[in-house]
């Protein structure tokens, strides 16, 4: 709510490759919207251009919204953004956000902490090659821990990283679940043991980027999966309403309560829109 | 956003401890407001109790909404009720929150992973006596991993626990930060190595519930501590404005943007607001 707030009054937003454009509705008509995420054909980082723009727009006496997807300080780079604004003498608020690794598993039904699962979370980047010896994360620690972990990102690594973690000795049936585009009216989500989500995660070709929650709160899943079981789960709904009827039209039909979707990369000139 | 939805037309709302009763104001006038945290003088559990409301209040065909501080999936024990839900046969959604593990550090100027720092991030509860044969947290391995270290709750055990982490060799001057009642007008926090936290708490006698945080991030604080350098931080501000002009007059004093507080315990009957 209060990043809500602090768009609905923004001069500049500079935002970030994953955030929901629904997101940048609520900037003012006034204000400039800039990507300032990397493109996929782009292999340069261009992190210190954005830090630059930022601390440049501050310096003309705007207030920048800079907009992340999730949280900006769990895994989104916002301490070096937010170091380098102080070094600039760039006065910043950081506003905490709802990070992937926490909504994501929930929108597939699975729990994080659970009391009879665990009183321990790991969360680690799915990022490198788990047999690289300079790895930042040590598997075979990771593989001898108990509770759940999450892996974020590395999707097209799985098989790798479970085979490296059964190398060194977490059970080949722990249950495994990985989601891709969670929250969002495409996810996808699949489950199986830890010996067999690779192969599952090739059958499926399953899109980046994923999340993937490894331990037996996974199991929790045949119950607790909401979002997957609603009625026109993945469906696209073509409402010919002014957009904020739309989903007025729906709750009123089902006995549920629906929100609008993101609208992806559709036509926006069409008057409809998508409702997961 | 999604859960102020909710509540804002919400004709039941069961709240726990530690929710900020400003969340209560979205709830419609006519909402059936109920408590369902465990008061510090009870001892025994009502958990089961709440959970026969929330079936017994959907089975008069009421949406209610259970509301819990943080994220409900991350040690908040939403999936033991969530699964009580299920089987009972009532459906329901589970909304994502910002959880206080990654939104207390940030307003305490400490970022939970960064570049130079870590690339992963462990979670524990402080709940129980490390010392003891069946604590679910295996101390010894936790003092060997590196990363960044959460510990939510536990105040009363800080001491205790950085003694078994340095038994187990962590390192003595390891960075630790400790923030008691974070994000709200009476947060406080007190820095210090691994050695001297224990000390540092007592004499600081840190309030309950406070979240810990242990490893190299904790030097960023230096630079990044934007919330508790605030020039009105922690003051009260006593403004006899009617209470949606209160922070837009604070804001037209301070070139920083403000927002309004939680009330705390104060007598609500007299006309101002603490801004924080």
């Amino acid at each position: 709510m209060r990043g809500a707030e602090l768009l609905r009054s923004a001069p500049v937003v500079v935002y970030d490759a994953l955030v929901n454009p629904e997101l940048l509705r609520l900037a003012p008509k006034s204000a400039e919207i800039i990507f300032g995420g990397r493109r996929a054909n782009e292999s340069t980082d261009n992190r210190g251009q954005i830090v630059e723009l930022l601390i440049a727009r501050a310096r003309t006496g705007k207030t920048v919204v800079r907009l992340k997807g999730g949280d900006p300080y769990l895994f989104g780079r916002g301490g070096e953004e937010a170091e380098q604004l102080h070094d600039a003498g760039i006065p910043f608020e950081v506003v905490p956000g709802v990070s992937a690794f926490a909504a994501v598993p929930n929108y597939a039904g699975v729990p994080l902490t659970h009391r009879d699962h665990c009183s321990q979370l790991t969360i680690l980047t799915g990022h490198e090659d788990p047999d690289a010896l300079d790895s930042r994360v040590d598997w075979a620690a990771e593989a001898r821990r108990p509770g759940t972990k999450v892996i974020m990102m590395g999707t097209e690594r799985i098989g790798q990283i479970a085979a490296t973690l059964m190398r060194h000795g977490l059970a080949p049936d722990t249950p495994v679940a990985m989601i891709s585009w969670g929250t969002t009216g495409r996810q996808q989500s699949i489950a199986g043991t830890l010996a067999e989500i690779g192969d599952l995660a090739i059958r499926a070709n399953l899109p980046a980027p994923s999340v993937t929650v490894i331990g037996d709160v996974v199991k929790l899943r045949k119950k607790l999966n909401w979002f997957e079981n609603r009625p026109l789960f993945g469906q696209r709904i073509v409402v010919t309403r002014a957009r904020e009827q739309a989903a007025e039209l729906i709750n009123s039909i089902f006995p549920i309560s629906y929100r609008l979707g993101d609208v992806g990369d559709l036509d926006r000139t069409v008057p409809f829109e998508i409702l997961h």
